[in-house]
């Protein structure tokens, strides 16, 4: 089992990225789960047509009986298996604990275990690493951090603060940085930019993601380009990527 | 004295909108001060020539002897005093109890009785209303808070969640919500869905700030448009938002 983490800027592309790779990674044949750790709890919408799924922490706090495995983790597109950690009551708790509590549920209810993932990859919003939000890099939750960044300014600083929350759990055997995988906002200069903060920061730029209209057209349909327009420039632009970071490791497990 | 916390998703255009808003005010004879609750730490820049002040958060970590106000609170434009909470270090500790014990110093100091300002203006991140971040909302640190959005739907959820958070302190006698204030990203049917959003979150949009190149002009040299262009549209539109956000309420302790 490989897991991955996903961290960047609110709205720079997270989600949308992380479910065409999920999609194009259950096409590969693995079996993978995604785990959405944003407040925002719509990680997983264009694996589910667009629907909402109800998130661990609403289930949590719904619950009068036990919790059950089948309650937080919903199939999407081609069975990925779709989880929202969710978020707390606005200006009331704490959304890393949040984060943090959807992850022990998680464990105590064996979801890895029951579902055998090859691949899991977690959805995690960047604007601010606190101890909360840094939680799937720690060991045991995430092995690998990839950044989703454009060339604009405020992204480049997430990044930046992102690669440094992971140079401080370094020599703990937390999760390594594997890159920074660029989504284009066609902002000047942008390919340098990037690959400038990539040097910075001591990383290099994994991949790049056109801006393309296909992801709109997809998602108001609730779907991933992978899923919609499987044979577009920009569905195989997200399957080479796909491949990619999952890399050599994980080939071995795949079923 | 007035406080007033204004609330926005990372990017909307929060710290700009504020330091005009103080360089106004100080240019109507009120005293004022900044606080920016943004682990970012950007929030005064154009009120100080662009220059970063040390942070509470970094001169409380720094600090071997006693912490003296004067190292917490710095004068800028037209003796606009600014501070910046900071943040904790990436990825270890909370953004939000920062933000806490950022304020508990300033009280324990005394920085309100010593500095004596008619108006408070604290720029908080709303990405993430979590408990730390809501804590400008509680009595005793903000009377009212203003949202500045745009019509794109991030920012326009994050407006959602921070009215939410309101709501969810009402009946405790905690902050009001005063309004929404567009800032204007030039998206088709813009103000609209601005106004749409204020009736769905049960309030008004109390201003109008347009897009403008000044804005980045004055940026440039570390300036807020107030001060470096006063005569232009844009400044004319920052002053009369500053007038209309104090109200009247104010300029019965205006010196
Ligand atoms: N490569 C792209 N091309 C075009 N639009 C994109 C691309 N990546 C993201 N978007 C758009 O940006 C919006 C925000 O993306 P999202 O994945 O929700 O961001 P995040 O999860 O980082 O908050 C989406 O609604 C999507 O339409
Ligand atoms: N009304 C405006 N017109 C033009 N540019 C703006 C306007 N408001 C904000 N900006 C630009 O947007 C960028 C982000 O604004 P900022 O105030 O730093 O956002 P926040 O504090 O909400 O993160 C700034 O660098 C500024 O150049
Ligand atoms: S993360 Fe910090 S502010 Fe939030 S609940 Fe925990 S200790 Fe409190
Ligand atoms: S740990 Fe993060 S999410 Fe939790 S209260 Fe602190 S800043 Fe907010
Ligand atoms: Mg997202
Ligand atoms: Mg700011």
């Amino acid at each position: 089992m490989k897991k991955i983490a996903i961290y960047g800027k609110g709205g720079i592309g997270k989600s949308t990225t992380v479910s065409n790779l999920s999609a194009a990674l259950s096409l590969e044949g693995y079996r993978v789960m995604q785990i959405g750790c944003d407040p925002k709890a719509d990680s997983t919408r264009n694996l589910t047509g667009g629907k909402s799924i109800p998130t661990v922490l609403d289930v949590l706090r719904g619950t009068k009986g036990p919790v059950r495995l089948d309650d937080l983790v919903h199939r999407g597109f081609n069975n990925v298996f779709c989880v929202e950690a969710g978020g707390p009551t606005p200006g009331i708790g704490c959304a890393g604990r949040g984060i943090i509590a959807a992850f022990e549920k998680l464990e105590e209810l064996e979801a890895y275990e029951t579902f055998e993932p090859d691949i899991v990859i977690y959805d995690v919003l960047g604007d601010v690493v606190c101890g909360g939000f840094a939680m799937p890099m720690r060991e045991g939750y995430a092995d690998e951090v990839a950044i989703v960044s454009s060339g604009e300014m405020m992204a480049l600083y997430a990044a930046h603060n992102i690669a440094q929350a992971i140079k401080n759990f370094a020599g703990r055997s937390y999760a390594t940085l594997s890159g920074i995988i660029m989504n284009r906002r066609n902002i000047e200069n942008e390919e340098a930019l990037v690959e400038q903060a990539a040097r910075e920061i001591g990383t290099e730029v994994i991949g790049q993601v056109p801006r393309c209209g296909l992801v709109q057209e997809a998602e108001a349909m609730g779907k991933t380009v992978v899923e919609c327009f499987p044979e577009s420039d920009m569905g195989r632009i997200y399957r080479s990527l796909a491949v990619q970071l999952v890399g050599a490791k994980v080939s071995a497990v795949a079923s």
